[in-house]
């Protein structure tokens, strides 16, 4: 029975129009144009790596995108059983006729490159993507010196990225960055709170719906005094005598200000626990950052008791912290869990994490899933993975164990996958 | 087959007369008045709250119980997939007829308010609750200067809770509380000590049969020299200068204390550890505890090292923690597991936890569960939902995986949900 | 469907031949004498002391063996439920046709254990158990003194375990048997170095395969400067004024000159992480380890980062800890995961994190299972127990999950039973 009725949900759940609440798109070029832009994933280009592709056959400096991608089937077999290879199946089998059952080989790739570059070469492939993908609107990672022009907000949504001024306003570049975005001469606390306020403006007029940051196992955020404020941005913005204490200063300060402007602008302020950034300096890109599961959401306390009025949607790592965001998402009002991410974002993981919170957190503050990806064609490999999880979780957790109709178990996926984004994040 | 052992198997242990061993129960108003001592339980009001419901409304001075429950039901549907609703549902179907399928709402409340105030006013009431939840005896959660009297102490068992004790000393209400309770005026270690046998003696002529404690994820027990106790004490009991390391060694000596009248009055010492008080301070009333996973058992290894003779029940608030104390319950001789508490307490939580306990610690050593709660209705939902998820591991994990037949499957249920209880309480 | 599925993928992958890739066998007894040598592994002896057996009644000096079983079966019933009374009853049922269906009681130990001793005593019964475990190779654990003499280096693989060297080279009989076992006098670094290295030619020479460690929780190896290596070895070697600070800057240094090595002889070095040894100080012989979950994979990732030429397949004691372990193997080439280790090695846990790595990590990058056993009986049911889940797993999350044929999941648990370990240690 359990197989027929997890058919069943999911059919219902594959047909809800989706709102992608986090992905990395750059929306001037959101689509692919050949499969390297696609096996070029970091997601293969590591895991190819991990299983003994040296980095430089990947990343050699001008290599043409059908040798890279050559290269890098010959090294994918022992991805097959990775449920990111899976997604390049359903990609492939969904979005260019990929035959079910085959693998991708050295004796096939050539034919399937060639016949996906033509179909991305066609004009409408983008919306061919977004009605295959039934995809609605897809939230962006936006720089915050990103001008935010040339393409329709609706469809793209910006949400502004801040980890460069909590993390590295000490970097001159970052500074130049930030002096060019808003005009602003960033010299102390009051002319950097200016200069950050006019970013939320910029933000906020061209349509964004978020602010969000990726934040490392270490940070504790908590208030600062002015006195130590001034000291440590004298400091950082100097470029002298920064030590890690004033650095930590400085993120305290302009992660609180963040939030500030968070709550007068009503934006939600996305949070991504966790990560360490080039854990494995010889990794290719994007595929050095690692965690420590020996973090916690109390580090987070003072900050979700002094903003009650702006929406926390959380993103953690690892499952043990799933569990902390479980019961802080029951108790604090602010606290929303967010989707699966990245080593989380995976099927075991998503089944219990997702379990858990799905059992115990108010069915109004949880958003389902995002895609995190970089071009679009991964929105529906996703999805498909999250949608056959959420579908296993309602048949076995709802309807078999605790009686629910079919109808009311798809109400609560719909309202998980679609409902909640339209609302916390007020779009669609 | 699966679903139909399950059932099978569900109703046996459905048919088990039960032991409580840990509730908040006042045994002089055990069961409910009204809808709102049901609705009013920290679960509701402040997964209301945190889906969106104001504190004030919950909370207003002089609030009617009829209007409690009217503002609680018009804020109760984003609650409906949590399994805290589902234990609502249970218990007005079983007690009070609620309509299967029916939702509670602002509809239909009412009705069912008016029909459960009656019956709630029957004087039978609270044994039809008893025999139809098949409970012959609960443990209570009693102040150590609880007078114990005016109710059946073998119906509900009393237990001395501690925490005043260990963590509150240096408050002047708790030392005076201690004086009124033992006579005894305590102003150093000797007094001290002398006082807190004289509780253990009322509570053990009383018929208690636990003593019990909720520990931070912070404290580590050891033994204190003598010396550092009595300069700790002085500070603490005079008010005086007691700072954070005075009061940490009055914690630690107190609590030691503790363990050894345990031992000499062969009571077990309930172990409940993690929590982080008053984490969300605007919280509703007992919705503002949190906790920190980064916890471990091995902070107690000289408390179980120095009383072998000491049986110490231990409950963990999350997974990460659970396995650790399947591995301590595995080794050492004095630790038991102790049912599935508060944040841990939902399906899939329990699920793992419980199936990890059931086939590596020895089966004499798990104490399946316990209700916690506050008013006697809400025993038989929990329990229900224990014996749920008891049933499907002992469906999936011991009949199909392991071959054992039902009927061992069904003694195993049998021993963790009440032989375990009588054995290790020495009750029944 | 999915019991039929889950038997006939079973039956497949049990017709595996297998190489256990550690184990404690000692080769010149490898296989058991009595029961004695069964119920005498400390999984029985512990399980029996915490269920309330007394140490004297098991250690007793000069037990007769017999005698120990009977004592031992007399405690044994409140075991039953636990996996590891599950190897016996699979052991003796495979082993010493032992009834289906019957339980080990004080009515047919003797008869058990007369007619396992008559078997036993057969001059081929280890071959017979080899055969019907069907094992091919058996990795060892040898102290860096063994002199590896008397038995068949491909049958009985040997493994280099360095726990001594690293951390006890204070201790003056380490001292004396690594100037025994090499001819060099350990004065200081260099001739530190030249020792180790002799061992390595040793063990190399005479057919070892790895290199293996166990880890405390606190242990984070890094470089160590000459300067400060010279001065701590002068005091560890010495044996004076040795301090914590000088012992862990030895086990810095000797840990890393253990990595140079194995990259020098292309031997894996595994890495066994977050053992805490004696914590219950009167627990059985082998039954006083516990362990910390706050540990986390990065304190190594100056290591991996280090000894890229190195594979270091590792091994947890918690599920926190594997989930870590899944994404430093998926990032880092050279991290391998590797079985299911002690307090892991239950069917709960095994199940979680099995399936975590079968979907994340790349299937040449995975060492399925090794049975960690003293006597050879044990490979049997403990293999037998990760086959049933490796299969379940097989069945429910790659067939019915994602569509795979049956032929295709066999063939991945034929590479993480067999394939990989022959690739990643050079045998077979």
């Amino acid at each position: 029975m359990s197989e027929q009725l997890r058919k069943r949900l999911f059919t219902e759940l594959d047909s809800i129009r989706l709102i992608d609440p986090h992905s990395h798109i750059d929306p001037l070029t959101a689509a692919s144009k050949t499969l390297a832009d696609i096996l070029g994933y970091h997601y293969y280009t590591e895991l190819c790596h991990s299983a003994g592709m040296p980095r430089e056959q990947i990343e050699e400096p001008g290599l043409d995108p059908k040798e890279k991608v050559r290269r890098l089937v010959e090294h994918i077999e022992p991805l097959r059983n990775t449920i990111q290879y899976g997604w390049f199946l359903d990609l492939a089998q969904a979005l260019f006729n990929f035959p079910k059952g085959e693998h991708l080989t050295t004796a096939n790739w050539e034919s399937l490159y060639d016949s996906a570059a033509n179909r991305m070469a066609q004009p409408e492939w983008e919306q061919q993507v977004l009605d295959c993908t039934k995809l609605d609107a897809v939230f962006l990672t936006n720089n915050f010196d990103d001008p935010l022009q040339g393409f329709d907000t609706r469809r793209y949504i910006p949400c502004l990225r801040t980890d460069d001024l909590v993390f590295s306003l000490h970097e001159p570049t970052v500074r130049d960055r930030l002096q060019k975005a808003t005009g602003v001469d960033v010299h102390h606390g009051a002319s950097l709170v200016d200069a950050i306020g006019k970013l939320f403006e910029h933000f906020v007029v061209h349509g964004a719906r978020a602010c969000a940051i990726s934040l490392p196992p270490t940070f504790a955020p908590t208030p600062c005094a002015a006195i130590e404020v001034e000291e440590a941005l004298g400091a950082v913005l100097h470029g002298t005598e920064a030590g890690p204490r004033h650095k930590d200063t400085v993120a305290r300060f302009v992660f609180w200000v963040l939030a500030d402007f968070c709550a007068s602008c009503k934006l939600p302020f996305d949070l991504m626990f966790g990560v360490h950034r080039a854990v494995y300096r010889s990794g290719v890109y994007q595929g050095q950052d690692l965690y420590d599961s020996r973090v916690s959401l109390i580090q987070y306390q003072e900050l979700f008791n002094a903003f009650p009025q702006v929406t926390f949607p959380i993103s953690v790592l690892a499952s043990v912290t799933n569990q902390e965001l479980v019961s802080f998402a029951w108790i604090f009002p602010n606290v929303v869990t967010n989707g699966h991410w990245w080593y989380s974002n995976t099927p075991t993981y998503i089944e219990g994490d997702a379990g858990a919170r799905l059992e115990a957190v108010p069915q109004s503050k949880q958003i389902g899933y995002y895609s995190d990806m970089y071009k679009l064609e991964f929105a529906l490999p996703k999805f498909v993975m999250y949608k056959r999880i959420l579908a296993k979780i309602l048949a076995e957790r709802f309807v078999i164990d605790r009686g629910w109709s079919e109808e009311q178990a798809v109400e609560l996926g719909r309202r998980v996958l679609r409902g909640n984004v339209e609302r916390i994040f007020n779009v669609g």
